[in-house]
């Protein structure tokens, strides 16, 4: 099995939901996403037969969305929305 | 492969959740959900393909919806719900 | 193609989240929903195909009252509950 | 077509997310689910028909649970969580 | 019929949000979502024969899960977190 | 019958939502999610089985990624986003 390396593996990489702009909070809440499903399954190979699966299938890609949204809501909040 | 253009990768167009209406809200949220689609799926191939059958599909119109339900959640808490 | 009428395109009718009374906020977060639908497909016959469909179902009907939950999480916190 | 009577399409009856009692809450929560679906789909028929299939099928169960559970949630909120 | 007993049907048992620990808001949570489905569905025949249906299916486990998180959302919320 | 052992049935394990970093808080979420499962599905054997089937399906994937977001919500609120 090729597993996911070790920097895949952690929750929150670089250990903090405070980010200096929108652009970058976004960017961890996709990436909150992804290392969640790493840790599900750190399978490289499996993973990358799923991506193609799911990328290609619209319902797929909103539930991906729907997910991003969500850790999106936890990371701006945990910024104040980055208001000022 | 015929890839989204640069402008439709940046996840927070405008660099803010900070809008001046409602309205302008209510797009960025429809944004956010497209732009997540398009950082998963460059592909512009791919995701016209997709349109045609999630944009006829009652199902995927609704979980469309609520992808947007949720990007406006966070949109509309950053903007104090634009009480004044 | 027939085409929603401009009135239906109108993401946030109205441009405000405020309302009168729970009922008006309840009407409103119906109303967010069917216009967030109505941009992501304009097309008056696609989405009265897609009605019989929806509407019949179940599982469906579950979904657009989910979609609705949501829209009026925001609109209920925006109004402050109307507590007063 | 027989349909919903009046009563059960007021989207929130009593007019008020207030409730004396968390109890009282929990059940206009399911009522708000209820009226939204029947504010969609007002044919009683077309509604009875669907309920012995939602109400048979475990997952479509868990759906309803899931929307009275967002609509508790707003209804909790605006009630303070009925704390004191 | 073979009814589900009217303890079961109690929509907040013990009438308040507020627990003394997060292990009982989270068994709350559970409660919560068990006893809003005995509402919609009393009958304990069709009950018994979902679950079976249900708890192996990883996909209705997962969406039970996921009604439970919502549910804990609003209790957590309701208990400060159990902050002190 | 092989039994998921007592410490996973656990609903809060360390009976707390508090955590010192946001690494150990997502930690606490996915386990919150799993040990919710463990509660409705305490067979062992099941658990394993359906374990191959959604670990592989990118669905049921999105779908375990988005009850840890929704349980995540909840943990870093608790923790006051671990701001300072």
């Amino acid at each position: 099995m090729s597993r996911v390396p070790d920097e895949g593996m952690v929750l929150i990489p670089g250990g903090s939901l405070i980010t200096k702009t929108p652009e970058e909070g976004r960017a961890l809440a996709l990436t909150l996403a992804r290392h969640t499903i790493h840790n599900i399954q750190p399978d490289l190979d499996v993973l990358k037969g799923g991506r193609t699966t799911y990328s290609t299938a619209p319902e797929s890609l909103m539930h991906a969305a729907q997910v991003v949204a969500l850790e999106f809501q936890t990371i701006a909040a945990a910024n104040g929305y980055w208001r000022d």
